[in-house]
């Protein structure tokens, strides 16, 4: 019988710059008796991570240029705000009153470059939390750490909700892996008749992603990590520049 | 403890034209175990559904037309098969070698309208499946029918697997809904910290049913039907229009 299980992690601590997250995720699923399995894919919500990496910027401390002032304008957001996800920008793809999608410095396409002012400090917005400087290096640490104390090897999976072309409703997406291959490549594969198979890539660290999304939530009950157990995947290297398409292959950018 | 398990349901015979699904579902979670329980997910692959309304077209009984045998030609793709394509198309938005995206004439943006030569019958791709004629409907029609057999209300879910904009990889998205809110808004409600979030819609049906295909698989080792039970969602009428942006509003069409 083909079953996968997504487990929350009870009970993470708030975390602050310089936290461990390994070391913490171990605990965590130790002390809540779900332990970390062999070929568990560990799923992490970007904004631990980018706290536990002291990704902060305090708005009062952020002095926008004229570029965030005219952008600002335009899309009816604090211009320091608009600052701070200038500064993790490839290029600015669509503005309008509410509205800022760019293109990330790694490449993804999102609202507001991936900055949230929501859950990261006691300050009511007052301080913001960027992505993290590179996503498939944090996931890696955080992979290596979990081996280092638990000798089990994992995949780890950094998540993130990004809005989508098409269709309403943000939705999980991986920003960042280690130990798989985010793509699940079945061309050539056969059919349950034997008809071979079409073009199907399937964006099986996304699917994670969107799995984890469901037991995290995003208020008041937040469950920052979450173990799926019994997962099909690759393991290999991670790099989510592969499931990013180019800009010159997009027929939609 | 937050945790939500994917059961795929063993054991689902072959699906031919007017077969009961919702009674072969019950069948097969009970006779595995499984059970239906109240609130469960039941998520469908859209292939059987197809199969079971007898949504199926021979391509040697289709006869291609000018505008299918242009598009054929820019397309590289048997013109019966694009035929059957724009059969079921609202309008053509993308047309490469190889490539096909238009938007279907329910409002999906997708490769091939959803139309499918795989695991649809032991023809080699002569056969194809059509998307079922009215999503929703099915899906209402299997959790009645469900609700008849077993006295559990459930949410039923039918998913296909598309491809997007921006990213690489295909992955799980609803096509039907019924007793669900597609989408979960949580804007107005307060963080961790009691800051007022940010817009923030959750496409929680697509989570669901990506979540889903995870168990699924595409090939020779095909699981169609999953129950995903723990799973958090809104009781509600399914209306699968709320999880698709009206082209007016979209930024990148």
């Amino acid at each position: 019988m083909r079953s996968v299980s997504l487990l929350g992690i009870p009970n993470m601590p708030m975390i602050k710059p310089g936290d461990d997250l390994a070391a913490l995720i171990c605990r965590c699923a130790t002390e809540a008796g779900l332990g970390i399995d062999e070929d568990d894919v560990v799923v992490i919500a970007q904004k631990i991570v980018s706290k536990a990496e002291g990704r902060l910027v305090r708005l009062s401390e952020t002095v926008p240029s004229a570029r965030a002032r005219e952008i600002a304008e335009i899309t009816q957001k604090d211009p320091r705000f608009v600052e701070a996800v200038l500064s993790d920008t490839g290029r600015v793809l669509r503005t309008g009153p509410g509205l800022l999608i760019v293109e990330h410095r790694l490449g993804f396409v999102c609202a507001n470059a991936g900055v949230d002012r929501s859950n990261v400090a006691g300050d009511a917005g007052e301080t913001i939390a960027l992505l993290p400087l590179d996503p498939d290096g944090s996931a890696s640490r955080i992979r290596d750490g979990i081996r280092a104390i638990t000798g089990q090897t994992v995949a780890v999976i950094i998540n993130d909700s990004h809005g989508r072309a098409f269709r309403e409703g943000a939705v999980g997406v991986a920003i960042g892996v280690a130990g798989l291959h985010p793509l699940t490549d079945e061309r050539g594969q056969s059919d349950l008749f034997g008809y071979q198979m079409q073009v199907t890539t399937i964006g099986t660290a996304d699917e994670l992603a969107s799995a984890a999304s469901l037991v995290m939530g995003q208020t008041d009950e937040a469950t920052p990590v979450v173990i799926i157990r019994g997962a099909s995947y690759r393991r290999g290297p991670g790099d989510i520049q592969e499931l990013l398409r180019e800009r010159a292959k997009d027929l939609f950018r």
